[in-house]
């Protein structure tokens, strides 16, 4: 599993406990499975159909350092898998897990369609430049 | 089960897609089940610990106004849990469900501690003013 | 008149002093009364007209729950006017009152148009679902 | 009255109709109202009390540039009232006004304090640097 | 040199240290600078194309006031160079300073245009309403 | 260069012409920057100092992704120089690029203090996991 995107948690970030907001968090995941669904499935038109429990493993606090892992397990004919791991950058604590995450690619009027795709697109090349 | 937030889709909460943003929707229930929970359990002391699995049953647009609907269906000795529903105010449609959200009661350092609540408070006395 | 939507204080919504950010406020007040307007009227063409003078009682903090509360006072033929109340959930301590919000229906063009309500629509029995 | 503040209607700040939320309109004078004030009294504590009553004359749109004219008209001896003006920056025309906002000087505890200022303090050499 | 726009730092715009988000500056500045560019040369049409090198002199706290000055130094054919400054409002400390701006004017398919404007448009009569 | 960070434009981060507003951008690579930092240097104290002349080379629309790329260049005794180069992840075209970035490491009271590191701490292994 990679781990691209890296958040920097702000005061804007948090609850009003002082610790990361659970939603903010769970609307970064959100974020980052979509891309990852863009890039692999080479369309902007995929949505969010299921996430399969959440556990909320430990918090963050201002001025942490998170990374977001993302990886597809499986390609369905309209459909692919992701499972997600959140964790701590510098103590590579885990923060949150999610075992699957379901987005379906669909054209304009919101139906399933077929992408076609069925294995990971690999772009490690590029992250050695 | 009672809807009490109401949310009305703006611009900065649409996705590239111009649809409602999932994660700004989890953020949104995150949000109401913390106040839910803090209500019940008469402390601010409280931290989301699990969610089950998430099912996005149908889309919001711009203009549209959801309803969050949140309910305690079990009280532990240092948890509650809740389950979620929401719904388009005006058509009734379901946008999304999550059978259980599990939140735990916790002390300064984060500990569990007991609540002592044992069963939902109501407020519908108040809701009649 | 029933208090639906509620609020967390949350670090984001703070003033430069700590205390709830009066502008927060107003915002949050004027979705609310947009949403409440939405249902009653039955159509998403309405705009703010007008708010009478409102008197800060008193202030929030970080932590706290609030919550909104609407109501309908007169239907004019093309206009809706609501009153409003702020109060904290918990303490129920008033924090701002505004006697008169006037909304106006209007057409694509902006122009007043006439709305054929007169009363308020109850949602009373959904609440108890 | 002096027109400092401009603003940029951006899609982050309009409502669902695709015109500017009110809200954030209101959020923008409170804070301007705020700013204007810790520089007449010279101190950071101050908190809003009043707003007289509001009138929405004109809508505003993406891509128009709103400035906002605020003017010192009573000080009190531990309040401040001021008057408020919206307008397009370009066109000219009226988007709302507000002919009394007032705060008051209050110390740490939040109780009202004598802030010892009688009158506007002219800022307008500083405008021709 | 005229300063216009005024921000009061707010928690949502600190970073991690709890100071003033650089991030949050630039996009300040940025804002400020397309408005002053579009009054200028009178056409929403124009894009961002230079920053000459930023020094960041000082830094902000929350409570701070702080404003933005800009001033056209250089008119291009389709282009024009602005200079700006911002500082405390309160202390007129420097925090910024960035030599030019560049903004080209440019049409429906964001190519070049010529925009006409030899000088700056005074608007100091109006200030003096 | 690695690039880790995404973004996916979403309506929020557009300025008034429908393309990514410059300043959001700008927010963007300043948390990137701060966070490479971070990590590189080992400690949380550091600021933005200064960043060479910035070429905004193509733009971004609703629904694209970008990549952030960040690579340390120099690394002084108190400070640490990076370049940056951001592009659209699906065409690879340069959005922007900036030379240099310095960010100083910084004791409480904001005083440069040595940081003791000379070389990019590599964290590929990582990467592969």
């Amino acid at each position: 599993m990679n781990f691209y995107t890296r958040k920097w948690v702000k005061p804007e970030d948090l609850n009003a406990h002082g610790t990361l907001f659970g939603g903010r968090l769970l609307a970064w995941i959100d974020e980052e499975a979509a891309i990852y669904t863009i890039i692999q499935l080479g369309t902007n038109g995929c949505v969010t159909k299921y996430m399969s429990e959440i556990n909320f493993v430990s918090s963050a606090h201002q001025g942490d350092i998170i990374e977001l892992g993302i990886k597809a397990i499986k390609f369905g004919h309209t459909s692919i898998t992701l499972t997600c791991h959140v964790r701590n950058k510098i103590t590579q604590k885990t923060i949150l897990t999610i075992d699957e995450i379901v987005f379906v690619a669909v054209d304009d009027s919101g139906k399933p369609v077929k992408h076609g795709r069925t294995e990971i697109t690999y772009t490690d090349a590029r992250l050695r430049e």
